[in-house]
C-alpha cells in the first residue's frame, strides 16, 4: 500500500521559501526582545490532559488534540471500558503557550529573577475545523512579565513589540488598549448585573461585525432591559464623539472605575507615545474585549491598516499563577501573531535583506577524483568566506536544472567538465 | 484542586541558561549549514499513523505517543468497540524527521530544485523507558540530499556536519563510516545466509559492548554455525591487525563486493580527508551497523573522544521515497545529535561568544510619569545602540533582587529613586 503523501487535515508542509522569512522574523524576534531583556524558555509541546482542561483555556480547550495513553494503561482503561474520551488520554497537545508558561513558572519560580521576562517560541495545536489561512498546527511568539504587578509590565510589553514590528518593516499600525475593570465598569454602571458582565461582552465583542444596532439587537434578544442596552451604547456613542474618548469615559463612570485604573491606563498610553520608536498609535478602545476570561486588568491587541483581524494581542492575568501554586503572582503578556506577520511579509513579497550571494557548482559525472578535491576544496575556501556554495551533479537536463536553482536564488554557476 | 506543576513524564522544561545555548548551537547549524546550500523546511509534528507504522521507523514505531481520534470519528470506534489501539488514533507525533521528509517530498518534488537539499530541526517524541539524561520529547536536526545518486551526497553531508562541529568547538573526533553492501559481503563471504544477516547485525552491533568473544557467544547462542562465526571474526581481526584495513578488507572479500563500492567509499573517505577544516579524522569501522534497515548504502557515525555514545550519524535510503511515490529516488541523510552537543557544551561550562553587555534599570516605587518617560526613552535609546536592558521596578528585597539578575549575566545596575 503506497503511503499518504498529503500532511495530515488541518496542518501544512513548509517549503524553504516560506521558511526564509519566517527564520527572518525569528531572528528579529529573538534579538529585539533580547535587548528588551526577554530570556527564551521552552516548555514541552505535550502537557498534562487535567491542567488543559482546567478552564483557562476557554474555548480552545474543546479543541485538544489528546494523546492516548499507552501499554497498560490503555488496556485497564479499555478492559473496564471507557466512559470518557478524557479517560482514553493521559496529556494533549499544548493550545497555547499561556498555560504551559504558568506550569513551568509554578515549577521553576526558585530558580528565576524577579520580574521574570519570558519569551517564547513554538507550535501550539487546535483541532479546529480547517479553513484557508488557518491550520490545525501554527507558531504562536509570546512575550510574558511575571512578577511585575505595576504597568511597567504593560508598557515594556508594548514597546517590544511595537519595536519588533517596526524592524519588520511594519506602519501605521494601531496598538488598541482597553482594561477589564473598564468593561466591567461600564457594564456595572449601564445596570447589567455581574453576573452577566460574560454574556454581555460576548456581544459586545462582535461591535466591528455588527455595528451598534446589531449589538443593541442582541442583547435585547438575550433578554436585557431596554434601559441598560440604552444606556450601555450612549457610553460608547460618547466615546465616539468625544474629543478626548478616555477622560469621557473616566467622567462618566465616575466612582464605578477606581482612580487607580484611571492612572495606570493614562500611564500606559502616554509613556508608549512618549518614547516609541515605531510608526504606529496607541489608542483606547473601550469595545476591546479579548476572548479569554483569564484577563484580569489591561488588554490590547495589534490592529493593522487594512486587516480586519488582529495580528497579536495580550493582557494582564494575575490570577493563574495561584491556581497552580495557591499564590498570586502578577503576570502581563503579549502574543505576536506569528502567522499572520508571515502572511502579511508574504503576501507583501517581501524580500530577506542582506541574503548572501548563491553560487553553484555544477560537476559533470565521471570527474576524477583529483578533480573533485579540488574543486570540493575551492567550495569550502569560498563558504568559509561567506559565500553559499552549492555543489552538484549536473543533471542530464541541465537547462531545468539551472531553473529550479535559480528561482532559489542562485545566480551564479560554475560548471566542470571532465575535460 | 490545584493544578500540575511538573512537566508531563520523561519531558522537561528548558530553563533559560540552557535555552541561550541551544539558541547558539541553532544559530551555528543554520549559518552553516545554509553555506553549503542546505535550504530549510518544516513538517507538522503529528503525521498520519499509517505513516508512522510503516515500517520505515524500526524500534522506534512501538514509542509513538498516539493522537486520539475527535468528535464522530471517535464515537463510531468506541460504539463498534476498538480491536486494536491503532483504530482509535487517527495520528502520531513524528518520532523522527526522516519518515515525514520523505513524505514531504513526496507530497512537493515538483516545486523542488534536484539535488534538493534539505534542513529541519525540530522536535520528535519516542514514549521510551524515561532515564537520565533521555528525555520523551528531544529535537533533532537532519541534512539530507533528495537526488544525489553520487558519492558527491556523501561527501558534502559529512563536510557541512564536521565544518559545524568545528565551529562549536569540538575536536579531536572521529567519523566512523561503513558501507550496508560491505556488511552483507562480509557476512555473505562468511557463509551466513541471506536472511540472517539483520541476526547477525544486531549481534555485530553490540561489539563494542561485549567485544569479540562476546559477539562470538551469542552468535553460537543464535544457531549459527562455528565456522561461520570464525570465518566473519578472523575479517575483523585482520583488519585490527592490518596496516591499511579498509584495503584488507577489500582484498579479502574479492568479488563479493562490487568494485563501484569500493572506490565509491574509498573517494568519499580521500576527499573527506584532503578538504576538511576541521579537527578530526574519517576512518573505515567494518563493524559500524546502524540500526535502522532502511539503509541501503553508506552508513557513518560521529564519535566524540571519551564519550561511549555515538553524537550523531546518517546514511543512505535509495528505497524509501518509492514507498510513498512507486519511483525511487537516490536520498542520504546525516542527523546531529542535537541534545547530546548541548549537553557536553553544558557539562564543559561553555559560554555563548560575544554577548551583548547587560544592564539594568531599577525604578523605585512611586515614581512621577515624567521621570519614567526619561527613564523609558533612555532605555530605548541603549538599546538602539545594542545594548541589553532590563527596566523593571526595584523590589522591597533590592539586595536578591540583583543577585538573581546578575545569575543571570546583568552587569551593571542603574537605580533610580523618587527623589
Amino acid at each position: 500500500m503506497a503511503l499518504k503523501k498529503k500532511p495530515v487535515t488541518g496542518m501544512k508542509d513548509i517549503l524553504p521559501e516560506e521558511m526564509e522569512i519566517r527564520d527572518y522574523v525569528i531572528g528579529i524576534i529573538k534579538e529585539t526582545y533580547k535587548e528588551f531583556g526577554f530570556t527564551s524558555i521552552e516548555t514541552p509541546c505535550v502537557e498534562h490532559i487535567e491542567n488543559l482542561s482546567s478552564k483557562q483555556g476557554g474555548e480552545n480547550e474543546k479543541l485538544i488534540f489528546k494523546i492516548l495513553k499507552r501499554g497498560d494503561k490503555l488496556k485497564a482503561v479499555q478492559e473496564k471500558g471507557a466512559e470518557d474520551e478524557n479517560e482514553l488520554a493521559d496529556g494533549g497537545l499544548r493550545y497555547d503557550l499561556t498555560v504551559p508558561l504558568v506550569r513551568f513558572y509554578s515549577n521553576n519560580a526558585n530558580g528565576l529573577p524577579t520580574p521574570f521576562k519570558s519569551l517564547q517560541i513554538g507550535s501550539v495545536w487546535r483541532a479546529d475545523r480547517p479553513q484557508k489561512g488557518r491550520y490545525r498546527q501554527f507558531y504562536q511568539c509570546d512575550i510574558d512579565i511575571l512578577g511585575e504587578s505595576s504597568n511597567l509590565a504593560e508598557i515594556e510589553l508594548i514597546l517590544a513589540t511595537t519595536t519588533t514590528l517596526g524592524k519588520l518593516g511594519f506602519k501605521n499600525f494601531q496598538i488598541k488598549i482597553n482594561d477589564r475593570q473598564i468593561l466591567k465598569a461600564m457594564a456595572g454602571y449601564s445596570g447589567f448585573s455581574e453576573k452577566d458582565y460574560d454574556s454581555v461582552f460576548i456581544t459586545l465583542d462582535k461591535l466591528d461585525k455588527i455595528g451598534m444596532e446589531g449589538v443593541a439587537g442582541e442583547l435585547l434578544e438575550n433578554g436585557f432591559s431596554q434601559e441598560s442596552i440604552d444606556k450601555y451604547l450612549d457610553l460608547f456613542k460618547g466615546f465616539e464623539a468625544a474629543e478626548n474618548g478616555l477622560q469621557y469615559i473616566y467622567d462618566s463612570l465616575g466612582e464605578y472605575l477606581e482612580s487607580s485604573v484611571k492612572t495606570g491606563l493614562k500611564e500606559i498610553i502616554d509613556s508608549v507615545s512618549a518614547v516609541k520608536s515605531s510608526d504606529f498609535e496607541i489608542v483606547f478602545d473601550p469595545s476591546l474585549v479579548r476572548g479569554m476570561s483569564y484577563y484580569t486588568g489591561t488588554i490590547f491587541e495589534i490592529a493593522m491598516p487594512k486587516l480586519g483581524i488582529a495580528c497579536g494581542g495580550g493582557g494582564r492575568y494575575d490570577k493563574m499563577i495561584g491556581k497552580f501554586t495557591g499564590k498570586d503572582v502578577p503576570a502581563c503578556g503579549f502574543s505576536i501573531g506569528f502567522e499572520r506577520i508571515v502572511l502579511l511579509l508574504l503576501e507583501n513579497g517581501f524580500q530577506v535583506p542582506n541574503q548572501k550571494k548563491k553560487t553553484a557548482f555544477l560537476i559533470e559525472k565521471g570527474i576524477s577524483s583529483e578533480k573533485l578535491c579540488e574543486i570540493i576544496a575551492q567550495a569550502q575556501k569560498l563558504r568559509s568566506q561567506g559565500t553559499q556554495i552549492l555543489v552538484a551533479r549536473m543533471n542530464k537536463n541541465k537547462k531545468f536544472q539551472k531553473e529550479t536553482l535559480a528561482a532559489q536564488g542562485y545566480e551564479e554557476f560554475q560548471e566542470f567538465f571532465v575535460k
